[in-house]
């Protein structure tokens, strides 16, 4: 692949000449401040022509200005250039196959330097072009199935994902991978987790923070991690996979029914809440922190539901809310709400009446709590011992976005009050624990002595 | 004060007698497993008789049930008995006083024995019999402003707390410490830093997450810590002091608007999101963590705005949240929305439209992030632009429930857009910084060396 074909233009294109380099290179360059060891990326369409884009070896691209660049030394050209498409790949029988399924999000983004915001375009093929390590560990084969962010995503989008996962499982494949926007991928991984029980495979949910033509992207160790783990990975739940937060040298696996997104332009964005995670990730190796998860199998079984209510609302508690936020869901047909309420799972006593009105109607109501670690313990205050006696149904330690998707999913199989109530409060994959560990709370950043050992060990 | 009166009874009462124990007694108490050094405290009305309850050096309260005590030795009686009306202390003319102002919740709360539940009841005087140490800091005075459990509470005692302080800081109290329920305090804490701005004195919350009366409540060492502050501290804030979450021999000290309930159930619930704490304090001293806070002054001077609208709703975003959300909130007349969006601050396409609506009908829409830890940043994705362009004000990183009531009390100032929205951008008491450090995202929990040793260092 020639330098212009690489996408390199103006300065960017004419010192790479000077300097007789080619993309796919492998390079020494060094700078005022550093230098840098790693293989010339070819840019996209719309990349500006003031940068070199280096893939390091810590598997990190690093945009270098073309101002700051003294020398870049050839250390070798790539062996086997990547190609575009990866049809063409020999595919490799030792090898695992695991499918990519792309939804859309960041992760499958580019900038768009006209306007400086990030738009959707993402072509699977063009992950080989970025990332040749994810290779290593499977033979690939990628299908984009919608093109959305994730704050758009919908019914249409979760039952379309979920019929795909139970079509690639009954083709065969070893793992699933599932590229999908970070903003509400843990509703997702919730929904699927519920819509497809007892898997065989891992089927691991990736997105990133930063698109994958930004220099720093998180996109790249979070596809590697992940693959590996679709790959490789006993773990055969419904999972969310990206870097840790105290070093890029791991990522951590999170159960999907117990990750919220938690920081909203921080690269390690996902955490587990109230539970520690499934596992460590490497490039080198996968290390399960505990041992009560649903274990790979060569069969092909697994139980899809895959059903559906929109009519359901979820709503964070706070002072002074009003009753006629809770009317209105009642005016409007709603089936089901889900309160996060505050403390161990309390409203504000003026809500009462509406409520119970909303009860009466036959909307199924479920109380979670907003503080997001802990438990509902609605018998502890007189306050949560009137609102159960409203019908408001205390839901454990279920997440509030948790609750929300299984009971737009229970409300798709019946209205029932109580077999809805049975089927919410029945643990399918994890939405409900029976005790949260003291490490889990706020405390799972890798400051724990056994978790450090851990880290190290993997580190080369 | 006798057996009988201290509140024992049953087999409580037999035991104490057969050993010869009077409340408030000093004493060592050995059962099967260990032996216990405490002063033998008095029992509720109401509490069982099968526990004696010692108050241990630590300033733990400790339940231990009769029937595993085999031994219990006098090591002194307490040479000056406290009493149960505080009017009759002498005055410590070398020591500040301080002012305790009750609003109810757990901090005043006792188990009522009948139910099993917990109910409001509380006399400010009572504190001096279980927590007799809050008075080596300061004289105190109390006073009871309301009797309510915080989700029940709202603008008339908002109001009242918020004019109770401006009395007090007039009055010439060296510090003022406000006993509140955990559900809601931060939204409290948060108005309060906009009322009373730039107080002389520290205006410290404080509550419990078990009732004073129950064995391992925290609300002794909460209410030592938040009295020494009041006493001692030069932190002129409104703050929220609670317990560490690492270890007991430390608490931490809030800032107003900063600051989130994070465990429904555990003792350090309180968490300081997207920055540092102000302080560690210990029964020893207060360690200031930073220097960006208001000082102690000696003066009387704060600015007092107390104005507050009642029709904001506060609305964290979900996929596939529908319309008719937004249109009930146009329809019943709201004045402001505070989104806590997904990611950056994105909400699905669905409402844009109704957004627009009631942009157009002139109600301020604020957004945030139900990250809670991080930036709104509505530049970086085409979604966020055209949100913007509906008039969705970002809010850069103001949490969500401080949004809610900053929202809440500008609106009842003025509802000129521009106004509005110059006084949400502009930061009063350090609801917007500049940037959030990283050691403040999900890490602070003491396991920062720089900060362990601060409390190693705290440790007797």
């Amino acid at each position: 692949m020639d330098l212009v074909e690489g996408g390199y233009k103006g300065l960017a294109l004419e010192i790479l000449k000077n300097f007789g380099i080619d993309v796919w290179s492998e390079v020494k360059l060094k700078t005022q401040e550093t230098e840098f060891v790693g293989i010339v990326l070819p840019r996209s369409q719309k990349g500006d022509d003031r940068h070199i884009v280096l893939k390091l070896r810590n598997g990190y691209n690093v945009g270098i200005k073309v101002d700051k660049i003294l020398s870049i030394e050839l250390l070798g050209q790539k062996e086997t250039k990547p190609t575009t498409n990866f049809r063409e790949r020999l595919h490799d029988p030792r090898k695992p196959t695991v499918k990519l399924n792309s939804t859309g999000g960041t992760i499958a983004s580019r900038l768009d330097y006209r306007t400086g915001a990030v738009v959707p375009a993402f072509e699977p093929e063009e992950l080989y072009e970025f990332i040749p390590e994810i290779t290593n560990f499977c033979n690939l084969h990628t299908e984009k199935l919608y093109s959305v962010l994730s704050e758009d995503i919908g019914p249409k989008e979760w039952i379309g994902i979920a019929n795909a996962v139970a079509r690639d499982i009954e083709a065969g494949y070893h793992g699933i991978v599932i590229a999908h926007g970070t903003d509400t991928m843990h509703f997702t991984s919730s929904l699927l987790s519920f819509m497809i029980q007892n898997p065989p495979i891992p089927i691991v949910m990736v997105g990133s923070q930063r698109s994958s033509d930004r220099p720093a992207s998180d996109a790249p160790l979070n596809l590697i991690y992940s693959v590996k783990t679709a790959s490789e990975s006993d773990i055969a739940e419904v999972t969310v996979c990206a870097v840790g937060p105290v070093s890029d040298s791991y990522g951590l696996l999170h159960r999907g029914t117990r990750v919220r997104k938690m920081h909203s332009s921080h690269r390690s964005t996902f955490r587990t809440i109230g539970d520690i995670p499934l596992a460590l990730v490497s490039k080198e190796k996968i290390t399960p922190l505990r041992k009560d998860y649903n274990r790979r199998r060569k069969d092909r079984a697994f139980n899809a539901k895959i059903t559906f209510e929109e009519k359901v609302a979820l709503i964070y508690h706070y002072p002074n809310m009003k009753p006629d936020v809770i009317e209105a869901l009642i005016d409007n047909g709603y089936k089901g709400i889900v309160i996060a309420g505050s403390g161990l799972g309390h409203v504000n006593n003026q809500l009462y009446p509406a409520l119970k009105k909303a009860h009466e109607k036959g909307i199924f109501i479920l109380m979670t709590v907003q503080t997001l670690w802990g438990y509902v313990q609605m018998y502890v205050y007189e306050t949560g011992r009137e609102i159960m006696s409203l019908g408001v149904v205390p839901a454990e330690n279920m997440l509030p976005e948790t609750a929300y998707m299984k009971l737009c999913w229970t409300l798709g199989q019946t209205t029932n009050p109580e077999q809805v109530k049975e089927i919410m409060l029945t643990p399918i994959a994890g939405e409900i624990t029976e005790r949260e560990p003291t490490n889990a709370y706020l405390i799972f950043q890798g400051g724990i002595p056994e978790i450090e050992e851990f880290i190290s060990k993997l580190r080369m």
